[in-house]
């Protein structure tokens, strides 16, 4: 039994371990590039948001196989000793760059780039796949949230519903990068120290003999921080019962936060609530919503006017629902000094290290991507930095504040229509005349190498 | 830092928590019922399929804070100390009832009842949510891949965009379970004993100074075990050099096991290729398929009698892409022996400890369910088994094959309307006499409350 997956060397596709032994019988181990990028976007995204790149960094730096797993590779009949001995002493020890967390980025833009010896750059293919697509997978999901919902708090609801642990937590981190301000899931305030929040359940309702009553005791635990849930039984009654309340804690100096309301009409509830509180003098009690939440739910609320001050996102913004995976690839691009180039239908790809250079308007909005070789000069912003060079850190990586910062900065460079839900042309980078020579080059050798094959 | 999102208490919704103190506080902890189920199933499935038990009754065994966790709770500045204190010996000491995984169920049906002091049956829900949502979510998309493909071996290939270490873990097991053949996730075999296969990747064709290269290198290395990536470049002259290759290697006697497709159209380059090794007199050679494949698709290659043998079925299947979350609800049914039930819009609850009857018509097959109070008697077999009793397993749980086994006696018990992929009118348990009377009944005492209030 091997216990944490999210720790095991061995949560790994098989074949790159059969390719790993192939490499060692056949002492391959040349430096090899490989790049991670989307080849395109889901139909409803006008563009991506880079993350998980912190998780990435830590896989790498701290990946090994341990005494059991070696045990397992042993027994399992698959692999030669000399090899699995050689698996003891597994390290990373390349060259990464990358987008920071937190860039917007398009079809076809390398995020991340591997170079290292061979059969480290291609190991790290699953999990770091694993990571960075789920991570990059919900900022995107949550940006959209953001930008649907300007000016509200937005609270992170999903872990329930969230693929299993790790995604319930990186969720949690990848929709805080994204502006969001905070999540239900505990645990990430210790892990990463995002702000949480937490109300009650319908349950907690139901186990008292009246509303009422859980109400007051609900108040008098937490003073001070104190949110009701009103849509149990009947809201209009609920809400009622917490101005009535509300008159009561004052008298003893404590007062009433939020109320949250999770079912029905959202605008029309939450503007029947608002009016009770405000006739009842409670106009500083404010009103959560929560419920099969997403951008297009968001921005219906905005549209209404709806008197709602923080939201609660869960599910659909935590499994992407309307998107839940990204065409997502890890490719070679180089081996031993030479590019490569895959050819299979619909599956090419680019060759040789690339670098993305940006361009801004005067009114710092992206005017234009290139998609060009690392060494082509262009004018612009190069979006891929070095991160770690012989498996160390560079520097430290931006703390969470900081990605924030950068998020808000990039959301604000998106021209107005890949901000917008609606339908928009897609943003494509253009590929450099340098990187579609070197492609015609391959794709020439190719055809010739094919013919004198085939003939 | 607490890692190991797996293993902590904290990954749990924050309000578990709050709830805990004000019960606390209150000193109450009377036996209290939850059941979890679906409210209703999304618009592409006819059945769900009930997996994740076994990692939900390890949860349940092995809960507990540990000084780490009781550490973080006493600076966050949220809980007193003295229930901070109790936190050490939390221990789940409740009954657990359950329908044995692999069961088909239907919307409203509880599969899992909780019954508990209401502090411990209160915060196990987010993550007993987290993990029976995840793995009956892919259990049931990956049961319908398997009616989908009669005597087609599939592989999870999904690993790479499952979303997390978690999913990428659990989807190996909620779709051998289901009927997969095996996985590629190498973690499953050391973890669950589900065989695991591999073949390369297109990297590896690239690395080489030719395919023909590729191939006879990676044959050499598993001699007994051969399985070749064909699509790298030209799926036709690949097809040939395999041939080529297979003759060769028979001299040393080897084999080539089968050769893989992983673009292009599938049915096309299967029949192509076929062609291709049964001329070449390779007809034991078989053919692996990979690529955006779902149930759609693989009823699609069925119809079109594609020669493919075995299929990689990943990131739709994993991500249970056309309906990625399920509406899951973990709701109170009944605290100090009084029957509970929620009335929010939409959200509203069946009350009571509930129990389901199924019967069979002649044929084997489901002619209909009952939703009943445990108490009722019905004809028919009841689904809910006993599980846990004062937090102890009562016997062991049923092996994979075992589960296995199972599933194919359920999946054999569906009509046909709600085994194809086509429309069909949904099957609903018929809700019995008893349990709607206790239905009105606490709307009338809800009704008479609030009349009462609200004058």
């Amino acid at each position: 039994m091997i216990e944490k997956p999210a720790e095991s060397a061995l949560l790994t596709d098989l074949y790159e371990l059969t390719m790993l032994q192939a490499y060692f019988a056949r002492q391959m181990n040349a430096t090899a590039v490989f790049e991670l990028f989307m080849r395109k976007l889901p139909d409803n995204r006008h563009f991506l948001m880079a993350a998980g790149l912190e998780q990435a960094i830590d896989y790498l730096t701290t990946l090994r196989f341990d005494e059991v797993e070696l045990a397992w590779l042993r027994t399992c009949g698959r692999f030669d000793h000399a090899f699995i001995d050689s698996l003891r002493d597994f390290r990373f020890t390349g060259e990464v760059d990358a987008m920071p967390e937190g860039t917007v980025f398009f079809a076809n833009e390398p995020i991340l780039r591997i170079t290292a010896p061979l059969r480290e750059a291609q190991f790290v293919e699953s999990r770091l796949m694993n990571l960075m697509h789920l991570q990059t997978l919900v900022a995107s999901k949550a940006a959209r949230c953001v930008l649907a919902a300007p000016g509200k708090r937005l609270i992170d609801f999903g872990l329930r519903r969230a693929h299993g642990a790790e995604a319930g937590l990186l969720s949690a981190r990848a929709s805080y990068i994204a502006g969001f301000d905070g999540t239900a899931t505990t645990l990430a305030a210790p892990r990463f120290g995002i702000p949480v929040f937490g109300t009650m359940a319908h349950s907690f309702v139901q186990v008292h003999d009246s509303e009422n009553a859980a109400f007051a005791a609900y108040a008098r635990v937490f003073p001070d921080n104190t949110t009701l849930l009103i849509d149990t039984y009947d809201t209009s009654i609920a809400a009622r019962h917490v101005v009535a309340l509300a008159h009561e804690l004052e008298t003893e100096g404590r007062s009433i936060i939020a109320v949250r309301i999770d079912s029905g009409d959202l605008a029309a509830t939450a503007r029947s609530v608002r009016r009770t509180l405000d006739d009842g003098g409670c106009q500083k009690i404010s009103i959560v919503a929560s419920g099969n939440l997403d951008e297009y739910a968001l921005r219906q609320l905005a549209l209404d006017e709806a008197p709602i001050d923080a939201f609660g996102v869960g599910t659909r913004m935590n499994t992407s629902a309307d998107a839940p995976y990204l065409d997502c690839a890890y490719k070679i691009e180089e081996y031993a000094g030479q590019p490569k180039r895959k050819l299979s239908p619909g599956k090419e790809t680019w060759p040789g290290r690339k670098q993305v250079f940006r361009i801004f308007d005067t009114s710092g909005k992206i005017a234009g991507d290139t998609l060009a070789l690392e060494g082509d000069r262009f004018p612009g912003e190069p979006l891929l930095k070095p991160v770690m060079h012989a498996g160390k850190l560079l520097q430290p990586l931006p703390s969470l504040d900081e990605i924030r910062s950068h998020v808000r900065q990039q959301l604000a460079s998106l021209p107005a229509a890949l901000q917008s839900l609606d339908a928009a042309p897609p943003f494509q980078a253009t590929v450099s005349a340098s990187l579609q020579e070197l492609a015609q080059k391959i794709d020439s050798q190719m055809a010739a190498y094919a013919h004198a094959r085939n003939t």
